[in-house]
């Protein structure tokens, strides 16, 4: 393979592209943003900056940032791209998702951010992460940057459709959140497919630290998922309901997920993966139900379910993904984040269905769910492969196949490091780097 | 000794177990427990889903997984089981507490769930949580998962017996939770005591960044500690002096417990063992008091003293413990929830005597709080050595003697962490998984 | 170098001294601090415990002990250090800290606690922590407790003179604590200049690792500095502005902070010192104003231009300093608090001149923003060179400079970790360890 394909120093395009944004982004802002003026005139509902949201919003900011950033550590040399990457995306994709959701609410021209429209914004990158989870290891931070600001549009747009247009319920958003982010990730995976990684990559593994890190990032998603699923119901029962409901199928789901990991394995261990992953499949289940009346016992039904479905992803399907459908998903998102999205759309409809107790004024259909699941997927899935094929562009920086899952590529890794780690493609990433 | 007297291979023993527990939870959910409706015909207190409560309880839930889960990670190669198990313990014991403190205070029949009633679901787990760290190293999933539904079992009824009927004081449940969860262990470590452990075991020891992650576990409980003592406090003047008092036992504490350290050393060095623990003995201790009007000041000096017996208590009497009285204390939580429990209680005893300032309506007494002392320390003795038999069956998964303190009995432990870390043992670890 | 000249062993003076503290500040609070009662004959604005600002406190609370704690692991072998003394300081300092702020602010002889003041006490520790960053891995914790002492006795001087004499404002603390805890922290370094370490030192750098742990402390530094921004805000539009303009001013700042750390490196890779700390330089600068009506896209000026400046800081100032003003900055806190404190107070002089909104009843004049500006640097560099001549004092405990950047001088240290990273001063750790 001739070097000169693989162009991996960042130095100008990554920098240039990154202030240009910026710069974009603060002149948005400066034409668009302002605060919120509390009007009288306003029915009641408008007149609050949601300043008692803050709580939640911060939970929900501690996911997006610590959850999902320390969650992807678990690869034994790429901890710096998982939780920096993850920080850029994020820090990037909250000011775009601030536009882009805002596009949509506008009032005389203006787009107003209050703590609500920050725990959206917040949100609007968790779809990004997601599909970073996906691609971990296989991508450039200028690959990343530009699938925020595409993923983030789509997702603004499909969120629009779902919630404002069908009237589709989805408070935890199992829909637009989590099967969206996963299944754009997973399509985009399709398109970057690597040939050279079929036969799995020495890095392309966990170390003993690396997923003591991991956890941190588990514990603080697991944790906090009851804010994410109640962050923006409607105060009074619908939210007291979507709080107990996920702090009950996140319980359920884990025992199960504990069960399963160990029922899976000849020896009967249990897999780190599991634990990291699939003890959270509850939480992105419940989510579209989350403030229904599904009482605890329905939502420990959704997270048993949940952990199943999400298990035997990881065991089964992933690999056959991988083998057959050639998408390389090195998180594992279709099982944590792909299958959930999709059990909990699917739970949706049956609570319409079954006309369990909904939040006032707020009626849900099952027609409108399935609609809202199928937009969904459909916008998801063709996003997705139009956004790969953009990343697809030859001078966006990938990493040659053997320098993937190593963070020495586009970081400056500690020397001692370099070596306790053994690191034996170091000649090939010296070479690499010299270019353009 | 025969590989056949250990089975540690967990696949369906684990499994089948865990399934079989979860539907039950399920089934008993479905036929108890409902959500809370506001009744405006109740008196004012009861008509709340206590939303209020809800960043008190994330903080309590955060010490629950992180800081329980993290504190224990100290050892160096059993973090999996320690942030693992930890979580798989309270996941099953909040959905049983929820079940068994719900049954002292059913209404027609039903179990009503409130943001209260999750934060005193996350309260019963700790006491298995505490326990979990007397066995840490010595015990085998299956055998926690059946202490955690005996010991919340019995916590709920003496909770009962305490706060109901004994009507004693004990907001931040020095007793109820820290020296109950304390004894409970204790006696059942003295019912599984290992002789061949009797010399210590290689691996029952930290490294340095064994170290470190425990020192996160550390910082989330000494940090929410405030939110454990307050967070079902009366509103108004009870909970913001259980904040207050808190807030200053654990600074006096920390500066003492370190001083402390420093003292007991022949070269003056702090033990991170210290550190990690005995800093945080001034939030036990204060707990009964918490809500108390014993000024900040009256607390500093219940910090105070915590440090000192917890300091010494790790120093002389937890190896005089292993070595005289049988009892391997991995964790060292006689001296961390035991010892400053009790002194939790003691100071219960004096505030009540001397009567300080209390919660309007709630009169304290000597008597009662010199009782529930006493029937708390009854009832974890007696009871843990009840478990501890039943836990001594030889089914149940134990590992042997030369596989303990080690992740690779119950986990899948990445290749290169196995040799990293010089696993001696590695071969009998073999012999053994391949048995069942 | 004789050994008599370095007696590192803590066991009485510091043990000893500690305790002689804690005694002292029990007595003081015995005397002077109380609960607040609530007075209805008081204003209303008088007569609350601020209960509400729990979740604020809570958030400021994490950011000190985790947040400023596992920021300064960065280095391979001072973990236990920097999170072990950092808790030891701020433990000190928040008790000290209460009566320092207090003793402005006594109602008939009597200091109130509160959640306020419990923020403020926290914030108090805040500047020895930041000057704790300047002098990491150089100082004994003898020297830090003192330290403690005499820092946030002049903190407090300077924050009297800067919000309650000159009325200036500063709601994040721009000036009186990122830019007065870094000019003091520098000031002192100056002092304690250490020529032996003039061509750096071996353990003066990081691991893959520690620089991992670091990053928990960078994201809960980055993730709740809204909150320490906006926790003693107006309540209403004064905090809710506070919170966010940091929230933006935070994305923008990360973003630069990647597109300037690439740049400035000829490979262009991410250098971990940069996304570390330039990322949260935003949260720094825009404090001054952060409740002004400086609108998002202010705020997201205020974090690019902090961005950069504290990248080039890191890039060429930190080497210069180190170089020609024989001032070592371990932690760089001259970039991430000194030029973005700078920078903060700059832009509350210019929001002054253009008048933005501000929060009702407290204009802000270009001339007391200057004014404290002035001050606090004055008191700041003054303040600092004192306490650096006290802890130049040559019986304090201070480490051979072959014994800088090391745990093990002052904390027992796991034996295999000993082995691991290869200590060569073993030896001499142990020579000068037997002394005293």
């Amino acid at each position: 393979m001739p070097s000169s394909s693989f162009s991996t120093n960042m130095r100008f395009k990554f920098s240039v592209l990154a202030i240009i944004l910026e710069v974009i982004l603060i002149a948005l802002f400066g034409i668009f943003v302002r605060y919120k003026e509390v009007n009288i005139y306003l029915p009641k509902e408008e007149q609050t900056l949601h300043i008692e949201l803050y709580p939640f919003f911060q939970d929900v900011h501690v996911m997006i940032f610590v959850g999902f950033g320390f969650l992807m550590t678990f690869l034994k040399k790429y901890g710096f791209t998982s939780v920096g990457i993850n920080m850029l995306i994020a820090a990037v994709g909250l000011q775009w998702g601030t536009l882009m959701q805002g596009f949509w609410h506008m009032k005389r021209g203006e787009i107003h951010v209050t703590v609500k429209s920050m725990i959206n914004a917040d949100f609007s990158t968790a779809t990004v992460l997601i599909s970073f989870g996906a691609l971990l290891g296989k991508t450039s931070p200028v690959q990343m940057m530009i699938l925020a600001i595409l993923e983030i549009t789509l997702f603004s747009c499909n969120e629009y459709l779902v919630v404002d247009v069908l009237k589709a319920t989805d408070i935890g958003a199992s829909m637009t959140i989590h099967a969206f982010g996963a299944y754009f990730g997973l399509a985009v995976a399709r398109v970057l497919y690597r040939p050279g990684l079929k036969k799995g990559h020495e890095n392309e593994g966990s170390s003993y630290h690396s997923d003591m890190f991991a956890m941190i990032g588990t514990l603080f998603l697991w944790l906090f998922w009851p804010s994410f699923n109640s962050a923006i119901a409607a105060p009074g029962d619908p939210q007291y309901r979507a709080i107990v409901n996920t702090y009950f199928s996140l319980a359920a789901c884990t025992v199960t997920a504990f069960a399963f990991s160990s029922l899976t394995e000849h020896r009967g261990k249990f897999d780190m993966v599991h634990i990291q992953n699939a003890t959270l499949a509850g939480g992105v289940a419940v989510g579209s139900c989350a403030d229904l009346g599904i009482q605890s016992f329905g939502a420990m039904m959704i997270g048993f379910v949940a952990a199943i479905i999400s298990v035997i992803g990881f065991k089964f399907l992933t690999p056959f993904f991988a083998s057959h459908l050639k998408i390389q998903d090195t998180c594992g998102v279709h099982n944590l984040h792909g299958l959930p999205g999709l059990l909990g759309g699917i739970a949706s409809i049956i609570a319409a269905a079954i006309k369990v107790e909904h939040a006032p004024f707020h009626p849900v259909s099952p027609g409108m769910q399935a609609a809202a699941l199928g937009c969904t997927l459909g916008i998801a899935l063709i996003g997705g492969a139009f956004a790969g094929l953009i990343l697809n562009l030859p001078f966006l920086g990938q990493a040659p196949d053997q320098n993937c899952y190593n963070d020495s590529v586009y970081w400056e890794v500690p020397e001692e490091s370099k070596q306790l780690v053994e690191m034996p493609s170091e000649q090939d990433t010296q070479r690499f780097n010299v270019n353009m």
